[in-house]
């Protein structure tokens, strides 16, 4: 567990969520965000958070580029960026870089929330056209933020699933996602199935509204030690 | 419990799965076919299944066209047909009715699974764009047809997602759900939401494949009694 892992967006309400998870877990984090003054200071929230906890982890922030460059894993925790010079600007700094697309590229009208089109199919095929030199997955786009950061809140029964093109890489990620809910992810294979993963993040937001909760997803009859 | 529920494509896998639940639950149901007399002889099969359950429900079969004008529910468990002449021939039959797109336009290429590009979006708007005078929602794409078909199989922890841009529709299909798998569905919103719900499957026969499982999807912390 020796990898550093970069959360980008990390001063978003789901970038120091799972900053946080990791940390508890005994990662190392480095938080990014486009004003690395903003992601020191919320680093330093979640190191208030932590201590007391004898959480070996650590978490220090940095601006993006730098956040980006220090991570062997960099979760994309970034808002949806339809023109992609977001993700483009950071393309050096990603090299070699394993990142995970947690991007959501979601509307909400008169209908309900639902997903936006996105030319490249999905947000994390726009990124890996984006970063030609990194390695991109997706994951994480089902678990709620507020429930990530109640770290007593035991998320165990609940599924990331994980989709890329590189199998050595889905696996890694799939045993990332353990380290934050306690519960190795589901290898969902192409990074093409991130064209349903984002979207049913809508689906679980319009449940979340009817029946006044904070859904996730678990997929039955699967044993994740077959994968 | 009185009205009728049609299934057409009923001596395909998830439709004859679906007519044999309702029926065991005690509902009358009309299985249709292109070829009524196919149906028959697959509803023979059914009633044999049936009997000596001590089922209330029945299972009769008939041509498409008759089976849609004998429902006051129609499931379309039909393949998914692009140009969507089976379902425009099918018009005038289904006017009136409720009507439940089980349709997945599902592809398998080198990559694996996934879903086909719609032009309206979904099969269930393709559906509702077809059928201006019935009533359209979708549901029932994620039940693996083979644990439907083992009656004896327990598929209280699986959720059956609903979309529909008729509330009351959306709530009768919900209420529905629970004859087949003895839960009631979860009502997901609007009908573009299959969108979502249709490639969805894609993810569910990825997981089956690597997993060696006919998974299924339950979403967690949602209180079904609060829709």
């Amino acid at each position: 567990m020796s990898d550093v892992v970069s959360v980008l967006g990390g001063t978003g309400a789901l970038g120091r969520a799972l900053a946080l998870r990791l940390a508890r877990s005994g990662r190392t984090v480095v938080l990014g965000s486009r004003d690395g003054a903003r992601a020191e200071a919320t680093a330093g929230e979640l190191r208030e958070v932590l201590a007391g906890r004898g959480a070996e982890g650590q978490v220090d922030g940095a601006s993006n580029v730098e956040a980006a460059a220090a991570g062997e894993i960099v979760l994309l925790a970034t808002p949806w960026d339809e023109s992609g010079a977001s993700i483009a600007a950071l393309a050096p700094a990603l090299a070699g870089r394993l990142v995970v697309s947690c991007i959501n590229p979601l509307g909400f009208d008169a209908r309900g929330p639902h997903g936006l089109p996105v030319a490249e199919g999905s947000a994390a095929e726009q990124v890996a056209g984006l970063l030609p030199d990194s390695t991109v997955t997706a994951a994480f786009h089902h678990l709620s933020a507020p429930s990530l950061a109640k770290l007593d809140k035991d998320l165990s029964g609940e599924d990331v699933l994980v989709c890329g093109d590189d199998a050595a890489a889905r696996t890694r990620i799939v045993e990332l996602a353990a380290e934050v809910t306690g519960r190795p992810g589901v290898d969902v294979g192409a990074l093409r199935q991130a064209r349903v993963l984002e979207p049913f993040t809508a689906v679980l937001i319009a449940v979340n509204r009817r029946y006044k909760t904070r859904a996730g997803v678990l997929l039955t009859h699967v044993d994740l030690t077959r994968g």
